[in-house]
């Protein structure tokens, strides 16, 4: 084996992390490192997505008339993982501000997943919806169980209306977490923060964003690579980005966009507009009209 | 621990599954949870291509005067395997329809592994092709083992040549599940009845849609974000999509397709065709022709 | 179970590896198979990562007090397993050219991580401006810790300065295997060979693609899909590939691409330029200006 | 890597294994190997355990809300592979006797699960008397959690209780195996087919075998490496032994033996009769008698 | 798969459950199950036992100059997990006498782990002790190394050192666990209460049991099957157990014990005494004495 | 989380080992950790396991056309790890005595495996004259199958066979370690330097131990926590311990002995003798003898 010594370079990343944390105006907190850990994140996902389709997504040897056995068995340990991470979350939030109250953010992390509890039934109504709007709209599609078990769309669905509740709640970095795990297997990349209705569908998906503040109506359909993004960014007048700003377009109901298509900043795609593969729309769209590319310029062969 | 009466919200979640199951018109089948696993799909698809590629992507123990054992004994395991996983869909498909024949439909599902059994040589043969086209198309490839170690284009190959075996065999959704395993680990999406030659290279890869009824002939290239799609879809009368009718393009020999173009349609790109980055093309193009984008427009600075 | 001889496939699959080899010109080396292990970089750069941030992408136990301890361990056990990959990369390239020297291979695979030892504190500083950028570059970033934990690009920059360094060693294939990991986690696809300043973030991320001979300046920030490719490949007289010429582009500091630009061949994107969503670029940029692509044209609704 | 060419002993192998089983008389079965799996059957010891003990045993995060939903999903799965183990033992001794009824056999499996299902409360209470009785009967022991957690005799008590049910449906191999599992981590060795009453309690254990037909009343108490076993073995007139005779011992309530006690035979231990350490019992003992070792001889120092 | 309805059997077993509870008075505690983890437990252990002997027990890739690094850091990591465990013992205990002061236990908790700490290189000095004893003591001990990678009884003292600390510390449970881990590994049971010298060696040690209240002193040698046991249990006056009470043998300084033999009682093993194998003694015996067993009976052949 | 500061600790417990190091002699070898690892021993005797009884040991989707692939491909397997982990003992004892010729040691390591590749087949035929020799002696044995899968002795055994080849090729750390695992698992301690006979059959087996230089004949029949063990040790003028000395009885054809007896020195069991249980046995007994134990003595009731 080869000999190294690695106490000199020890030292230098020593250095550099307290620079950085100099930088950044971080005290060397004695506590630990208390911060959501993706693993648990990536457990609890999974327990959820077993919990809301138990016979598709859940173990294999299920049984139907063991169905609730498994659900409540399930979701009540998917709950109690939650509050651990939500509740390092927030106090990951609190410490940063200077705050400390243990029990109090202890009660605010029990509240936000009681109230996904109460949603879950909501979600995998619309889930449901989902999965119908893709077998509806891809005629590639055999049946909704292929839909379930291999249509990246939906897993980002499932993982999205996840993410979305625990955003409002301000869980941002949990539901962060829960969108790039999803981002990462599917290529589609919905920001927590969009509010999608009933009946969405992406097809194929990769290079699909769409933007913290868009607003999605009903029975919407997308394709691979379509971008809902923010044209500009507001800045105050110390030239800082200014956060939270409405900025991503409003899609209204039963809109179609092709495969490639960017729309960009807070424009409005009309209910039933169809927008064209690769186009570029930074202006808001009538409801009922298409959009498509300018022709192409043929060489000689 | 926090405490939760999930009691409320499995009930609840009861309800919904009852529901959709009677809009699906699903008996509640007595039977267990008969579809494919994800898990036991991906196991199959490591085994086959250590079977393939004994010396590259298998164990890395196995030398020479072993690769026979090694080969026998896991095309063995691996097949068995595919076995179990082929009945579970049969039956799946069977009982839909209201059929019960086991022993048949395990005799139909024998029957397809021993086809692809016997497809394994020559899928390897075009395997080899394609891994060879790859040397020959990126001036950044080292060698031909750097392209089987870290090419994403000849993982995406793989995976299509073993499902498109299976998709002709009637085991569509164990196709698709292959299919959506390469999609989720390089962002290329082959659906399993594209028809593909030899020869063929996908660079870079992420964002790639070939679509179930492409035909694609000898040592075709493509790059990043091609789209070789449907344009639109046909529907019967009563508004249903027709499914399976030929919608996508025919990309004959020798055919090269830069990065972000969408090709759309039963449109057919001639022997030879070089179609330019970025370019929407929805209508046939002669062989030898180029087809490049219109050119930009620059703002002053 | 299914009865399955598959004697005479194994002795098809032989042959095709005989014809393969014969073809390849590779004799039947008496060697085991003496390739880096996919597995083995994977735990590696695990390692690193959590040695160059050991509070965030560390064990989640680590404390203050304990970082040093754990990344003087860390280090070691990875650069012991680096200079194992790396022998093995360079005994496999000895052995192709005919070429058998074990001791001075290994000598030169350890000076070979000794670099990369020695620049860890210069990525670690990278990276840290890489993270920042990202926190002044999006609007949605709540903080730095959120950007460690779940953005794709500074993932993706991990995996980049550390390739970057063993691709300028001579590590080629390790390097791309690093890269390729990203690739599959991200849809970012960064060859290991491209130059890149401090201060880089990509947004999003997915369907980039940075080609090896790219040279990035300081401060750039680029969107999904964006790609920094080669126009054209020089040959030789005999027709074959010129491999190592420079032929991707130069983009110099504060530069902006928006998504889905597609920059082609050697040219140069000036300071400060800022190049538009969509656009299709194969000319060189003078510093300030802006590119955006042409308008598009509306069908009537 | 050393070269070893194994083909020589593969076939040497092969024709040890050819002759075995023709001394054995087996035909080569076309079937694959049918017989229980360790691994399965210890997997569904430990859930068993999980659903008889659920705050004790069972998964850590478990909580007193949620105990039923927990024992429900676990007691299905278990009882799900258990089925299936207990088809595949009757299978092998329906085949070695030239039989096949697959479906027969699996009623006989599922009625003989259904036993154990039906007797799992009266186990539990059983265990508990066994706990009870250790915490009566050593001094060292802190609580009845304490008990269950680190008592080695209360592990080998829950393993025989479950494989005694199974003993006596006559799945002789899969009870054998689970007392095997215990054997093996306790060094306690109980054959599944020997009646224990309650309130059981086994000292330390290491080395205390209780033979096929032992039978053993309530409130006994033995301590470490005491035999219960057989004395000689009938034999009939070939000179086979004879196999299912009563050949152990009698041991009747409240008895005590010490450690290192040796009875054997079918012989009667009355009730409330104390059994010394070492001693070696071959005649029955009357009801309350003790019974001790003859004294030592101490040699001159 | 089989149907069964285990809801019958789910409530049945609540019931039990409910009767065990109400006949230990135990109220339904809100919390979780707070009781140790004997995985985490398992895993704390082997974490120190790296710890304590880094370069033979520790990872396999470790080397001389990275051994300071390898110990802190999982020292470290064992404390924080030795501490959770310790916490959820005492609240366990804390709980059952109706107290609950979470923090001061914690603190208790710490107060603990910082005396095993502080114990650590005392322990390691005492292994090393018995290292050398098990060299000098057996004819067939190659060498140092193989004794501490295979010796069982080794292995059993390296958790007793640790144990016994943690049982003087209070921790009569986490104690306890870490004994029977070992005791299950290598069939040798030694109560975390007992007191052992210096240079203390048990050959092979199936069977060996060292009761809670036995002292041994230095460089004694103990073979298989050797108990070290109490003869009566003292009752108070209503019947019940006295527990603590010294009732196991004292072993002075140099004595060896023969296999088999049983010592039981407060007696006590005078400086260099040696105990013949299979012997029982229940009475002192003085130092340096001899005893052996009464010869035995020949029958005729 | 608690505050450690282990810094002082890891500074005593690296004194500690420095001064280990010191009284053993050791210099600080540079290399690293060149031991055995017990891992790698573990998983090397499961494969030699599945190639010496596939369709018992073997992976349950064996079918019967299949073994030879099996076999031959996890023995290669198996037999390439062998070399390394001899290579590592070999070159640990070279080291000791200041020796370093790795290429020599390397070819000493191997020809030590293709011994044991060699002796496999008889290997195979001793176990199964044990696996008869079991089925003939036990009257609870159902088959000769049950016995593979849950007989301590036989797993004893198997161990033994392939240690003792070992063991006579140098390898005794190697072969130790094998007998140890088999050890902790049975509670069976037979040193792999013990000369054992076809027909070997360890009834239950908990606490036998059999030393170094026993010499078993055919057909010998044992029970439970029997010694076959040495008397006193030879020392040298100077007192230390003579090594490798015949110090352990000689047992003959066809002798049986009954649980807990104890044969201690250089004494012959003549051909067909039989030793009653607990007996203590130091002198020679001739063929056909039956020794036993004496009576006991009752105390009065």
């Amino acid at each position: 084996m080869a000999q190294f010594d690695v106490s000199e370079v020890v030292q230098a990343l020593h250095q550099v992390r307290d620079e950085w944390r100099e930088s950044q105006q971080r005290v060397k907190d004695p506590a630990a490192r208390e911060l959501p850990s993706i693993d648990a994140v990536q457990h609890i996902v999974e327990q959820l997505k077993g919990a809301l389709f138990p016979m598709r997504l859940g173990p294999t040897d299920l049984r139907h008339e063991n169905e609730d056995y498994y659900v409540g068995y399930t979701l009540n340990a998917a709950l109690q993982a939650l509050v651990q991470q939500a509740t390092l979350e927030l106090n990951f939030n609190a410490r940063l501000h200077g705050q400390r109250d243990g029990a109090q953010l202890r009660s605010q992390a029990e509240a936000a997943v009681q109230t996904l509890v109460r949603e879950l039934p909501t979600i995998r109504r619309l889930l449901d919806s989902d999965v119908l709007a893709a077998y509806r709209g891809d005629p590639a599609a055999l049946g909704v169980d292929e839909i379930l078990l291999s249509y990246p769309g939906i897993l980002a669905m499932i993982h999205h209306r996840i993410a979305h509740v625990l955003y409002r709640q301000g869980l941002r970095l949990l539901a962060r977490m829960i969108s790039e795990l999803a981002h990462s297997q599917t290529g589609i990349d919905i920001h927590p923060g969009a509010q999608i209705g009933s009946g969405f569908f992406i097809d194929h998906g990769t290079g699909v964003v769409i933007g913290e503040t868009a607003e999605i109506g009903h029975n919407v359909r997308i394709y691979q690579a379509v971008t809902l993004g923010a044209r500009r960014f507001a800045r105050d007048e110390a030239g800082n980005l200014l956060k939270g700003q409405p900025r991503h377009p409003v899609v209204e109901d039963d809109v179609v966009i092709y495969a490639g298509a960017t729309i960009l900043g807070r424009v409005t795609l009309g209910k039933g507009a169809q927008i064209g593969g690769n186009v570029w729309v930074t202006e808001s769209i009538p409801p009922g009209a298409s959009v498509s590319q300018a022709s192409l310029q043929r060489d000689k062969p």
